[in-house]
């Protein structure tokens, strides 16, 4: 830890935005990963999908632990250092959530993965798209305010859409499937990729009170 | 954001109270709306009273992105910041549990639900009564401090008695059902019940801390 | 509350030491006591053993309402009140995993226990052991923190191990079970004991903060 004095005093405005960027690029990757899992889904490829989300999902461990270091070692931050922290975290809830999906799949072994999963996996990697664009605008904050609430108000959208997805699909597997444990099994599947979207959504909810406080 | 330097500064102890209040006032609201639901149940009575639920639901989320909003605006307020944060938040996490009750009773259709949904229902009802009191007496928390404990120790009270309830049924439930699928409905609209109700005694947690830190 | 000025204002340095040492006892006590249940299981013993955790789990909320009153009504704590709030919470949410453990045993009467439920509640003994000891080095922060930093890895190594014990065991479960409420109640008070090594490694992260800032 490099905490002398000198270091804790001088301005570090800029070093955490990309940092933040990097997060936003790990959630690309893992959408996209996942949704090539559940795409004509089997067991072998999928098996191989979960070591590369995996990976992906340490790096986001190994970067909140930068960013937090940073964070308590460095004296003036861009925003609340209670913010860019909730920011962090909650990017790598989205990292988690997408992990658990891939591991349930690896660890449970369904039959087949529905449609409706290919769906969900689609919307997470839209959020992503725009999470990337977020992220990339809090530098200049001020200055472009709208443009990020319209992203924020997207990824909104984006949860809707998951949230009617996985209620259809809910619905349906409760009408039509008759093994319990494969009820199971794709219940919680579906429910991390339905939790995702939800905590995407939640990185913009936390954007939007930085919004509030500085912009 | 009508955010200027004069309305940052100029002193707004008393604005947040009635949003709080209005807050116990929609938990009421679902509280009775999701009783109904589960009193004599049938389906498309269900259906009705989900879509009241999930529009007070919907006034809960603007009344808190409304205190957020005036928490991140305003200079001076009657608590610390994040004192009010934690309790609207709380008092919001009660809505979600009971819609999400509702929401699973008719996403799950359930053959039948069992008599003790219709208790915890009424343990909600009290819950919400005294949440009404308790957060209208904040505004004269130091004159009421032993009047707002006594409220908080009935949340308390209330929640064992659900807790009690919910053990009850599921222990019956794993003894007598032996649908697994019947089990897998019931016992996840029962626990949203059940935590609706740990969420009540929860807001009585997050009183008990404000009357230490100011009465 | 004995909350006058004098006493808010006089140093309080030591007198939260002894309180996160007494959590870190209690969790040596709970997970002795969830591995006996789980070794040998029988059905009389086990609705012995969750009482003795249940005073446990009522003791640590004691004992944490007593710290955040402690925390409330002093004024120069040792560390910043959030980071012992915080750690508090987190000793607390261990002993709330492993008497939900027992409880959902008591509660679902599963027919056997496996073998894996023993491996986990080992690594909880162990995990406590360094607890303990962590939580005594924490009053020698600034001496000891090479010593702590250590003791923290080794809680991140006993969480993989638990997290490979549980996934082999769920892979396991669904290939060999076949009886739906099983798979149910097994999965359930399984994750419990996971969740609490989980937790125990989140003391370890709080910790982490903790020396970051401080040592």
């Amino acid at each position: 830890m490099n905490n002398t004095i000198f270091n804790k005093l001088s301005p570090k405005e800029t070093k955490f935005f990309p940092l933040l960027e990097e997060f936003a690029e790990i959630i690309m990757q893992v959408s996209t990963l996942i949704t090539e899992c559940v795409t004509n889904y089997q067991y072998d490829a999928a098996l191989e999908l979960f070591k590369k989300i995996k990976e992906q999902e340490r790096r986001g461990d190994r970067l909140l632990a930068d960013i937090f270091e940073k964070l308590n070692t460095t004296f003036i931050t861009p925003f609340d250092r209670e913010d860019i922290h909730n920011l962090a975290n909650t990017l790598d809830d989205v990292t988690d959530n997408i992990n658990s999906c891939a591991k349930r799949i690896v660890m449970y072994h369904p039959i087949k993965i529905p449609e409706s999963a290919v769906k969900l996996g689609r919307i997470l990697i839209d959020g992503a798209e725009i999470l990337k664009k977020a992220v990339k605008k809090l530098a200049t904050l001020k200055k472009d305010a709208d443009t990020l609430k319209e992203y924020c108000n997207q990824l909104h959208l984006f949860e809707n859409e998951a949230d009617d997805i996985y209620e259809s699909f809910i619905i349906d597997l409760f009408k039509t499937e008759t093994d319990a444990v494969e009820i199971i099994k794709l219940k919680e599947i579906m429910h991390e990729l339905e939790d995702a979207a939800d905590t995407i959504e939640k990185v913009g909810k936390v954007i939007k009170t930085i919004i509030v406080k500085y912009a």
